[in-house]
């Protein structure tokens, strides 16, 4: 076994899995092969993770935050949840990469479409603590990806609108203009 | 063999390879094991990188700029030389980790430490063009790394002595209070 940072994480579609696959829709782009369940393991975690019905492998590392002001992170801890919640029987993963102009942007231009033109952390905000999220990096990994982030939230059935006017938000603002490839899976799973 | 980035760069210390490693020395923490010769290779460009004689490899995978502002751009793509000048008979390989603190910080407040308080990039446009450059970043691999950033100099022996001031300025600013492992490897080629 691979010691591999704990940071790191493999979703995986296909036969198993305690996540059900309810749709995958490409936004933007080609989507990902259908699958009918999804796992999220903890990459390394001793187990094989490449198994039969395994239709498609995505991996991503949590990182250090790279826009997030201090005055903006005091509120995200004030109001963000965990994941795991027993209510949260629903989940998006919403696999995104950006193009080249993008990546060819200096801090400064990424953070004001990220921030002042697009307001990503504020509207973020407005969906706290409904929406529990985690952000997992693609791009400098080892292996290539197919895309650059990969986000993974989770929500009550009864905050299932909230969430599309959340995604529907960040879809409509400047920053998505990079955006050259987007699929989003939801899912579901028992109480 | 495995498809990997382009910007992924392994650092190969042993008994072979084009540099002849001059010095090994720890500035912070742990040193490296000794090595006669240092290899820098494309990862996955096809040769068996951990050959006989390899004392160690370092890996790290150039990125998008997480710092530097269109101003500042400016003034390095007006001044910056590329690797692989004939004159360029000297090199230096620092590799250097940060601790936790520096990684919790939000990105105001390391850009406010990187360039406000240390004037980490106004110190190294001071030295271009007689010293090029190549920042590999290492954190977020999927193999841990010993270290967060693998840095590449090169330079004429014309220069050395401008070498040694810039990492000395560096290493007196309040950005350097956040390594807590840096190693310093002087190199040097024939002509």
């Amino acid at each position: 076994m691979t010691v591999v940072p704990a940071r790191l994480f493999d979703f995986i579609g296909g036969a198993e899995g305690p996540w059900r696959v309810d749709r995958i829709g490409a936004v933007t782009g080609d989507s990902l092969p259908a699958a009918a369940r999804l796992r999220v393991t903890e990459a390394g975690a001793g187990i094989d993770v490449v198994g039969a019905g395994t239709a498609w492998q995505l991996r991503g590392i949590t990182s250090n935050e790279r826009y997030v002001e201090r005055s903006e992170k005091q509120q995200l801890l004030a109001r963000q949840p965990l994941l795991g919640r027993p209510e949260s029987r629903c989940a998006a993963l919403i696999p995104i990469r950006k193009n080249a102009a993008w990546w060819a942007m200096t801090q400064d231009e990424r953070r004001a479409i990220f921030e002042a033109q697009s307001r990503h952390i504020a509207i973020g905000l407005d969906y706290l603590p409904a929406v529990a999220r985690r952000l997992h990096h693609c791009r400098d990994l080892e292996a290539p990806q197919p895309f650059d982030f990969l986000t993974w939230f989770e929500y009550a059935p009864a905050d299932a609108e909230a969430f599309e006017a959340l995604v529907a938000a960040l879809r409509a603002s400047p920053e998505w203009a990079f955006v050259d490839r987007e699929v989003d899976l939801r899912l579901s799973r028992d109480a």
